[in-house]
């Protein structure tokens, strides 16, 4: 008979991967044997979304050619473009861009094709559509026409052109590119096991990586780095105000977002990066607030409470350092990690099992029907 | 550390829910307390849709105040409309409608209310416009006119007259209330899991139910039903060619579908009532073929293979005598589970923790980055 488990499958494994491995105590994260530190500012993210979903960092010839299936396959088709008028009007960018993720499938040349090899063509051009759906949601919002792609620049380039208007520096795109990298994957986050469980009855990619949009919705997954930005710009006057904030939150038995992980038990590897991307950014663009404070909160948090800065505290003084605008934060996770959720998908089409829980009935036993005038 | 699950998580404990418990041995499926045997062919759908997500079947002014609701909740709004002609297109009814509940959420009052009061309405309004908008798909790829709804009648009769452009008969109406009633939860199935893992990171009830609507579209859950439609149509000729056919499946090591279950080791119960159902229809339709055939081919697979019809197997020639196109039998799957899908979300965020399960790393270790010249 069946087991009972610890609340929300905590510790239980519930499949196999050879896309990422975490070790929680030691704070390592590693892409295909790969450690995050040996990767971070080395590759970019189209070489990072090669090792995810096709196993292996690339050769110069396949980088090209992924490259050439990443620029074909960037067009969202006319479904998407039609929904774009309709889910501007209300409703946050992450409900949009579920729908609008759903929508692709209408216009997808393999849609109908359930091989391994049509799932590899959609993850490509997934990967590729995402950065492109989300610059035109923005566009569309502000009423303003989106700037073409430049077939030059990569996906982290041609995104920061397409939201900002103007084509970031090297430096700039460099540092976005890694950022790209650094949240690709990361082992059986909620909405990568949800993308799986659905893609475990043998449904589609677009079905799985909906569904995955979905969960990243949701404030225990996405959108912590969108609370922390909001906090950084709330505090209003000195850095040396953070202190005095922080102690309140914490006094009024409030969460500060951004801190603490229920994987890592020491800093999580991606914020060493975030933080160092943080402090190059506020020198590159002459602005040092928001880094400043987000350094002084670290350590106020570290020291009052134990707790270390996850991948969303950092993210958020660097994102909006590159001018993303503060709602769009969770839509750039979903343009990264969208290489992660359709390298899942894959893994768990190449050897499926239906992921088919039980639970536990706790509800009334043995009623028994009356007619609805003796209720 | 983690512990290793069996694959899949068959028979792992993932949530506690009070709203149905299956015994797979006894053969008995409880919707809060009450059997199925004790409600099928006693309340309606509405009734039920009361029972599953308000937690009660209801006293006439209950039911009265639902139906009310019910009836004013139905429209999808003007986002689903305009992707209506792009849907119809391409891809399979639930591809499209995968995009269509999600496109819901656009013109929903409550989307931005994540309290559970908003929950409650938001449950009510998708199981109204469920039927609403597999009606409008089908009168949308017709060509045709979608018949207004008429308010005198219940959902079931409504979706049946909105379907084949006629009212029908109360008895016809009756038997279809009752397939919507039978099919309407199924504890921890992978839909309704799916929609809990998206629901546990606090997202919205329309991420949940979308995500539900992508596993359902996946051959090892929902599509079963119009498998066993298509099976039974391909065989010609007398129904005696049925033991023929099934031999050469089994022989050919081809899987029949609708028969055996994941949880049932004995007589899916939702089939004792779907058969007597399947029996009444050839007499009332005066076309007893599929019937004849499919109570054939139950014989013909306990007696070589000992496995016993799921819910799937006599729903196809029941669904098929109501009038139903063979492609909409998984989309008339969801407008029941709909009632289960929103049950089980609005008791999850009741009492909510995020369900993020562990994974086994199975890939390669210790790999170094190399300059992409030297690869």
């Amino acid at each position: 008979m069946a087991e009972k488990s610890p609340r929300g499958l905590a510790d239980v494994v519930a499949a196999s991967t050879s896309i990422s491995d975490v070790d929680g105590r030691e704070g390592r994260l590693v892409y295909r044997g790969y450690d995050i530190h040996d990767l971070a500012g080395r590759i970019s993210f189209e070489e990072c979304v090669h090792l995810l979903q096709r196993g292996t960092l690339p050769t110069q010839a396949e980088l090209d050619e992924l490259t050439a299936e990443l620029t074909d396959g960037r067009q969202y088709g006319t479904a998407a473009s039609a929904l774009l008028p309709y889910v501007v009007g209300s409703g946050t960018p992450m409900e949009a861009l579920r729908t609008l993720v759903s929508a692709l499938s209408i216009d997808d040349p393999d849609a109908a094709d359930m091989s391994i090899e049509a799932d590899r063509r959609k993850a490509t051009r997934l990967v590729a559509q995402m950065p492109m759906v989300v610059a035109a949601y923005e566009a569309e919002r502000r009423g303003r026409e989106l700037a073409d792609p430049d077939p030059k620049l990569g996906i982290a380039a041609n995104f920061l052109l397409q939201i900002t208007g103007q084509s970031p520096s090297d430096r700039i795109a460099e540092i976005f590119d890694e950022c790209l990298v650094l949240h690709a994957d990361h082992t059986m986050n909620a909405s990568t096991f949800s993308a799986r469980v659905i893609a475990a009855t043998l449904s589609d990619m677009h079905s799985a990586v909906t569904g995955a949009m979905g969960a990243l919705r949701g404030p225990l997954h996405g959108g912590a780095n969108e609370a922390v930005m909001k906090t950084l710009m709330s505090i209003e006057g000195d850095v040396a105000n953070v202190d005095d904030f922080v102690r309140a939150e914490l006094d009024a038995g409030r969460k500060l977002m951004g801190f603490g992980h229920r994987v890592y038990k020491t800093e999580d590897p991606r914020a060493t990066h975030l933080r160092r991307m943080s402090e190059e950014l506020a020198e590159l663009t002459g602005n040092p607030r928001y880094y400043v404070m987000s350094r002084r909160m670290e350590q106020v948090v570290l020291d009052t409470k134990g707790l270390y800065p996850n991948v969303d505290f950092f993210a958020a003084s660097v994102y909006h350092a590159l001018g993303i605008p503060t709602d769009l934060f969770t839509p750039v996770f979903a343009i990264s990690r969208m290489s992660g959720w359709t390298a899942h998908v894959i893994e768990q089409h190449e050897d499926n099992r239906l992921i088919r829980p039980d639970s536990e009935y706790t509800g009334p036993r043995d009623q028994h029907w009356v007619p609805v005038d003796q209720r």
